[in-house]
C-alpha cells in the first residue's frame, strides 16, 4: 500500500507479512497407481463414473494410492459483521451468537448432517460480538477470536491489517493442530451479514459485477437485495477496490496485486490479504487459513456455499498451490457461488437448492468422497474374486 | 391373453392372478405437520432447499411427521438371462454367479457404499444359472430362485406366466418379511445381460424406440450396441410387443392392457405381468415385487439405474399406487434411464456418470434421504434454541 492510501490501517505496528506454509504438489505417481487399481476392481472399467475420478484425485492429493479419509471433519467458523447495522440481513447480529451455542449443543443442520455422514464437527469462534462463549454442550467451541466482530465494510476497512493476518494465521494453526488427523475437511461458517461480505470479496477477487454476486442471503426480499447490492458497491468504492472507470482494481493500488492464477507472492503480505482486511470477515479469513493449512498437510478441503467459496477465493489468491486441494460439493442458491466455482474450476457434485451455509452442503458431499475412497479401497479385484475378465 | 396367442405359455395350469397388496395413500396430514416443523427449525425458511421437500415427502409416505428411516437397506437381486448367448454383454453369464459370491463376501461397490451410508445389504438369488449358492461370506444369500436363468427373449418369452407371477410374489414376500423393519429400501441388481432386458421392458412399457433406450451396458463397443438394439427389436417383435405399424402394442394384444397412469387392474393378471413374462428377467420381477411390497408397508423405495428403473416401470404398471413411494437417486449413463425417470416423474438427485448397477447410486442417495430426515428430526426449533425470529 502507498503511504497516502486513505484506507490504510492506523495500526502503529503493522505485522510483517506471514508466509503461507509450503503446499505439496499433487502426487502423480500415487494417482497413477490408484488409476491402475480402479481398472482391476470387480466392475466394468469406468462404470463408477465420477467416483473413480474422485478416488484417483484424492490419491494424488493425499499421496496415498488407497486414501481412507479417516476422521472427516466439518469446521464451522463463526464471526460477526459490522455491516449488519445497514439492514442487509433478515436476522439481527445476536443470532450469530445464539447459533454458536446451537452448534455446540448439536442442534443445527450441519450437526445432523455430520452425524449422518460420519463426520466430526469443529466449531470455532473467530470473533462473535460480546465475550467468548462457554460451550455448555457436547461440542467444544474453539477460541480463535480475532475481535468482537468487524467494522462496517461500507464505511471503511473491516479490520486492521494485523487482524487479517491473524485470521489467516489462526486458520493455518487450527488446521495444523486441531485438524491434523482429519483425512478430509469441509468448510462451514456462521455469521449474520456474511453473504454481503462474501459478495464484496467475490466481486473484488473475480472482477464480477456486485449485482451478479449478491443474493438473498438469509431470505431478504428483492428490495433489500437491491439495497444489499448498493452496500456492496459502496464497500468496494469506500475501500478503493474500484477503478476510476468503474472496473475492479486488480493490480494497481493493492500491495502486490491479486495474483490469481499465478504463483503466490512471497507471503500473506500481498494484495488478497489487503482485500480480506478491507471487505472481509474474521471467519472468512480463518477458513482461508484452514484451507491453506490443510493443503500444507495434504488434507483435501471441501468447499460449501458462497461464504465458504469466498474463503476459497481468498486462499487461492493468497497461496495458488492450494487450488488442487479445494474440492467441490454443491451448487448453492446464492448467485455468487456459481461465479466462485467457475473461478476456481470446481464442478459441483449436486444442486439441492441449498442456501443455508454452516457447511451443510459440504458435509453432505463427504458421503460422496467417502464412497469414492471406500469403493476404491475395499472392492475386490478380479483376481481376488476369482473372476476372469 | 387370447387363446390363439402364439406367445402364450405352454404352462398347463397357469396360476390365478395375484392381487398386489393394498398400498396406503400419501398421508397429507403427516406431510403438513412436517412442513410446519420445517418452518420452526433454526434456519432461514427454505434454506435447506430440496432436503426440506424430501423430508416432507417422506413424512407423507411413512405417515410419520418425523420419519427416521431406521435400518436403511439395499436389496440386491441377481439372476441370469438367456439372451446373453447372443453376445450382448462384455462378460460371460458366469460372472453373475461369481459376483453373487462377491456380494456375499462384501467385495462389491455397493457393499462399500452401503457401509459408508450406514445401510444393510440384502442379497437375493432370484435365479442364477446353476445350483443355489452357499454364501460362505458375512452376508447371507436369500434363496428366492425362480429358475436357473431365463430363456432367450429374442427367441420367445423369457419365462412362464407362473414364473413371472412367482418373481413378483417373491419380491412382495421379501419386502414384507425380510425388509419389514427397513425405513427405506434401495433397489439394486446384478445379472449379466440385464441391460438388454431392461431396454426391451422400457421400450414396451414407455413406447420409446429401442435405439433410444439401449446403451453400452457393461461397456460394449458401438458395433455391439447396434447388435444389442437389433436383439431388443427382435425380442419385442418375437413376443408380439410391436404393432403392425411399428408402434408398441400397448392395449390390444395384452391381457388387460398396460394401465400406466390409471388405477391398477384387479391383480397381477394384467398386461404388465405379461410384458415381464415375455421380455423381462427374474431379478427385475422380484425388484418390482419388492417395490410393491415396500409401498404396501409405507416404506419408500429408492430407484437406482436402468435395470432398477425397468423394475420400477413394471411395479408402476402393475400397481399404480406404488408411484409416490418410488424415489429418485442418480441419473445414470445408460440412455434408457432418463426415459424411465421421465416416465415415472422422478428428478434425479445427482449425476455422477454411474453405469454399474448393483444399487450403487441408490445406496449413495440414501445419505441424502437420511440427511433430509435427520435435519428434520434433530435440529432445534427457534423456541428450543431461544432465538427470536
Amino acid at each position: 500500500m502507498s503511504e497516502d492510501d486513505p484506507t490504510e490501517s492506523p495500526d502503529p505496528s503493522p505485522p510483517a507479512g506471514f508466509s503461507p506454509p509450503p503446499i505439496p504438489a499433487f502426487d502423480a505417481e500415487a494417482a497413477e497407481t490408484a488409476r491402475e487399481r480402479q481398472g482391476d476392481l470387480t466392475k466394468p472399467p469406468g462404470s463408477l463414473g465420477r467416483l473413480e475420478d474422485l478416488a484417483v484425485a484424492l490419491a494424488g492429493l493425499t499421496g496415498d494410492p488407497r486414501p481412507t479419509l479417516a476422521d472427516p471433519t466439518v469446521v464451522v467458523a463463526a464471526a460477526d459483521h459490522g455491516v449488519v447495522d445497514r439492514g442487509v440481513s433478515a436476522y439481527p447480529k445476536s443470532v450469530t451468537r445464539a447459533m454458536l451455542r446451537n452448534f455446540a449443543a448439536g442442534g443445527t443442520a450441519v450437526s445432523a448432517i455430520s452425524e449422518v455422514v460420519g463426520a466430526e464437527t469443529l466449531v470455532v469462534d473467530a470473533g462473535v460480538e460480546g465475550p467468548a462463549i462457554e460451550a455448555g454442550g457436547p461440542v467444544e467451541i474453539v477460541d480463535e477470536r480475532i475481535g468482537p466482530g468487524t467494522d462496517d465494510v461500507a464505511a471503511g476497512p473491516a479490520m486492521s491489517r494485523a487482524d487479517a493476518v491473524a485470521a489467516l494465521s489462526g486458520g493455518v494453526r487450527t488446521a495444523r493442530t486441531r485438524l491434523a488427523d482429519a483425512g478430509i475437511v469441509a468448510l462451514g461458517e456462521m455469521g449474520i451479514g456474511n453473504t454481503t461480505v462474501a459478495a464484496a470479496l467475490t466481486a473484488a477477487l473475480t472482477g464480477a459485477d456486485p449485482d451478479r454476486v449478491t443474493g438473498h442471503g438469509t431470505g431478504v426480499d428483492e428490495e433489500t437485495r437491491a439495497h444489499k447490492v448498493a452496500v456492496v458497491e459502496r464497500a468496494l468504492a469506500t475501500n478503493g477496490l474500484v477503478d476510476d472507470d468503474g472496473g475492479i482494481d486488480r493490480d494497481d493500488d493493492l500491495d502486490g496485486g491479486i495474483d490469481r492464477g499465478e504463483e503466490p507472492d512471497a507471503g500473506f503480505d500481498v494484495g488478497p490479504v489487503e482485500v480480506l482486511r478491507r471487505v472481509g470477515g474474521y471467519e472468512v479469513g480463518l477458513l482461508a487459513g484452514v484451507a491453506i493449512g490443510c493443503a500444507a498437510d495434504r488434507t483435501p478441503v471441501v468447499v460449501d456455499g458462497a461464504v465458504s467459496g469466498a474463503a476459497a477465493l481468498v486462499a487461492d489468491a493468497v497461496a495458488g498451490d492450494v487450488r488442487p486441494y479445494l474440492l467441490p460439493s454443491h451448487l448453492g442458491d446464492e448467485p455468487g457461488h456459481a461465479v466462485q466455482l467457475d473461478a476456481l474450476g470446481l464442478e459441483p457434485l449436486f444442486d439441492h437448492g441449498l442456501r443455508l451455509g454452516e457447511g451443510s452442503g459440504a458435509a453432505l458431499a463427504l458421503s460422496t468422497y467417502r464412497a469414492a475412497c471406500r469403493t476404491h479401497d475395499r472392492m475386490a479385484t478380479f483376481a481376488e474374486a476369482g473372476i476372469e475378465r
